[in-house]
């Protein structure tokens, strides 16, 4: 259903400060401050480890071996954008390395997801330019074949609508979209008021069975200990 | 970004008859006049061969191991629907078998794309009751958590929008944007037109370098002959 | 765990009557009785569809690349068993072809489930003799090191015991303890009683909603409807 | 490795009587008779069972996502070949339908093995022209890159060049290299004389642990016996 | 066959010294003391490298994308256990967070072996509590269904039952049954005794050829050398 | 298609400066020096990162589950070898560990690639010796079957012939032939050259649409804008 050889100069951005702020949370917290929707599948992976970052969407969908459509996705880019970028069919060649990391940064560019390949792994790392991906690939790609930029694409399984949040640490990615961000930012703000809270809790040995009255409904649920 | 828990009622779908004729023409045709996009990923496969089908989609999104929601889809069934369901994380359990086929039968479904798991597969293939999965697996699903029905999905990688054209066969499936099918329909039939003129060319041994012209092409593009 | 060398001779096998009784259910009916569990890993297919079995299990753990014990469990086989078969690592060669499964059926056996790769797959299937693998592959295999026959093992992720029934259709594969045989027949019996009326209930249009009385769950479970 | 952008005319192929009689023999048969090496990987499917060839190998390097080179070798075909195709990168696209089918078969292709995806799978079994392959998809190629005619080329991870044997059926392919074909024929028939009568003998509950004179092997490597 | 729905509160562990001592020779190691076998599959990875531990294992079936059993496994863990979970059917999400790290902790856990997904994988590195999983996934679980705790399960592939010693590190995954303990200790012991003066050896130029003195078996197997 | 149980003594190796100056560039850019072609595939991955190698490709044919050759390799390697292994069947176990590593660092090699698993990374880390593959598995072999070595083998789906010019980092694998060293270093430089001054030029926030002069090329493609 993509619609092809287009590119949307104007997109509307979540606010800026919540999309901004979700970054603090990471994926797990603020998918479940979603109700545990919006998370890219888990093949997803960061190139290296530590990069916690959150920003606003600008979506790139590419031909298969072809990343023509990247350099039309740099002009596109706002400072605090993340690219999210799919393609047409499933490949893993190297879509981006440390020269498109260079323009895309120096446009204000936060992070890449792509479902496919990247490489120059290494430099993207001490630039520290940080990627998701389904793969490294030191395959190169060719520019033949015009794609979309700032269309609704799907990403690792999720839609993503220009200007969405992304939100992406070590343990994945999710995607708020643009209306839901301040409220998703609130629930994120109440369900981390907790949790130092019950770190130190649990901690001390109080068990979850307790803290969380656990006990009461697996009895009823069947579940028999058996000495 | 799925919205959770709700079942709209009243959904515009494509124009029937344009949606009945697409199914004639299968999927790789119908993905060639959509203009290359639109196609489900490869992995999800027919339980038999020899099924080609077309219809309005009917959309549901599941819970892990939960099929309660295939229960409420069945009851937004029309006449010409093909039902196309995504689970929110990826799972290969047996959402669907011969009970729920005879119901969605029975409301006037013509087919099941699901990426998930379907069982009683020789059963339906009696029934005539066409699937396109991922999986095949006998391990039934409990009946516990709302998830959507139609609502807009992902599934097998493509959006679905309630109401899409839905074209299958054994090459895999196409979704056809609602508002597009009248002119894939023209464009598949053009597509056609021309086909069994080739097959009769190609069969009494032209090549397609010579039908399509492509030498000066290939030449051009550096192509060398070596004797 | 697994103890290597060793071909243990008397096995207890499941009731013979529940065992052979077993097969009608099918595995999706069978996994229901046992309380959804026993099912092995849905990656397993049937070399060919329309095979529906059950046996008592002669279990067989083969070393990588190496069918010695194929020949050292035939001599094992009682009639009414089907032979398990899983590696020590993983493996697609062809494991077993046509001899090796004319010698399986003199002894009595049903069918060989194997977590690899099985050949001769046309012949197998003009013999009749059904097999459940991971793979079809030409690649054959030496006899230099032993593995055991009858110890407990893995098969596709579900521990296999000696004498167990397996319950194997076109759905996938379960296995029953020999201890719980008559009691899951019992259940599948229930279950499949009520089956054939549910189906002309159905057919008739009646809903699942109506007849499992769902509503009320979904709404309390917060399903909204909006027109 | 891989020399781009030529078309090699003159291949010496395997001798044409070898080359046909392979195709009796098998795929399993003739893995053995070459001492068990040749095999293209298991994740190579036949687009429908029961279709059993040998031919001498024309091969073609395609790009991701661009099947001209297909047309390409189409004039390479000589009566009695196979056409065996492979492509830069991993691809699932389907590159090739009934049309390239037709002109093939008009040519005197007797199938085609390619690692990446096929469409037009029903046509192509109506038309009875086999295909093995590793991916089905109704997604089309374009024509923009070239790649190459006749140069050896790694399909499903096996060397394979032009001119050597293909043989190929429902257990998998294997290559034979030109120069090994005559005595790879002589080492199939041999190992086949013996089967018939093996199988006979298996038949009567002869084990192999008897015929093949096992036992005292599995007592010196350790086999223990418990009862 | 696995019991659903209960709790073994009482299970027989290893010997303490052995099941603590084994840490330091490493899963490479124990698997060759073991024999070679115990060993889980290795797409079982570490969310982060560097950690060797060894310990008693407490075990947790899981129900897909429920982490109910977690809690109830907590309460069961003695100081120097390892917690081994695994799914009742294939599940990626991510059962496991630094909450429940923290609870394991507090009550003596050495690390968590899962067949599943774990998110907070940052802060369970800070922590430096080591988990051993399938994948990295932000997606929450529900609390809706009973599994059991301290039952036998298959865990990757492998079985493990209550009390088993696990040793886990960079390499992999190795299950030691209680009863086996000792013995493998002695037997790592000992291989462990020589690698220290082999490593010597082959460091100054001595190849293996000669150490192992494998010329003559290599001549006998066939292998000639061609200059 | 391979020769089992020989070992070629005497092979041409690429020049030798040539083949230690490529490491230098990387993977990425010789793929693109060798007009993208000759890279291995991306499941291939190092088991630490950082490391950057090229060197001279001595190469072993393995049978499944068994290293025995690996130890016959060591004796070919010379100073500024990479030693580059396959499997005659896909096999995950570990064929190599820190002993085979010490006593191929003896001998000179700088690095291993092996389409298999490997074990002891983590000395093998602290050894400095780098090792690609496609799996980490504290699982031993045995030492029973020849294989060969210096044969023309495929690896990861690329032939590499002994000799040949391997080079590999973070983002993957390529294989020079021999013959196409020196002219592939020359591309490689004249590429380098380059990357320095783009790389300022796109900090500055200048745009690969502009300075590759993309504008017009996309124009006449039919890339439109939407405001």
């Amino acid at each position: 259903m993509y619609e092809l050889g287009v590119v949307y100069r104007n997109i509307t951005r979540a606010d800026r400060s919540a999309a901004d702020a979700l970054a603090h949370f990471g994926s797990a917290t603020v998918h479940e401050a979603m109700g545990r929707v919006g998370l890219l599948k888990p093949y997803m992976r960061p190139i290296y480890s530590g990069a916690q970052v959150s920003g606003t969407a600008v979506t790139v969908l590419l031909q298969p071996g072809d990343n023509w459509m990247m350099h039309v996705a740099a002009e596109q880019i706002r400072p605090g954008d993340i690219v999210v970028a799919t393609v047409t069919a499933e490949c893993t060649d190297g879509y981006f390395g440390d020269l498109l990391a260079t323009s895309f940064k120096a446009r204000g560019a936060r992070a890449l997801v792509i479902d496919a390949g990247v490489r120059d792994v290494r430099t993207l790392h001490e630039m520290g330019f940080p990627v998701w991906s389904k793969a490294i690939s030191a395959k190169g790609t060719i520019k033949a074949t015009p794609g979309s930029v700032n269309i609704p694409i799907v990403c690792a399984g999720m839609l993503v609508t220009p200007g969405d949040v992304i939100v992406a640490d070590d343990d994945g990615i999710v995607c708020v979209p643009a209306a839901r961000a301040a409220q998703t930012l609130e629930a994120a703000q109440k369900r981390e008021a907790n949790e130092g809270a019950k770190r130190d809790i649990f901690a001390s040995g109080v068990l979850g069975l307790d803290y969380y009255k656990m006990r009461e409904g697996l009895a009823k649920a069947g579940l028999r200990y058996i000495d």
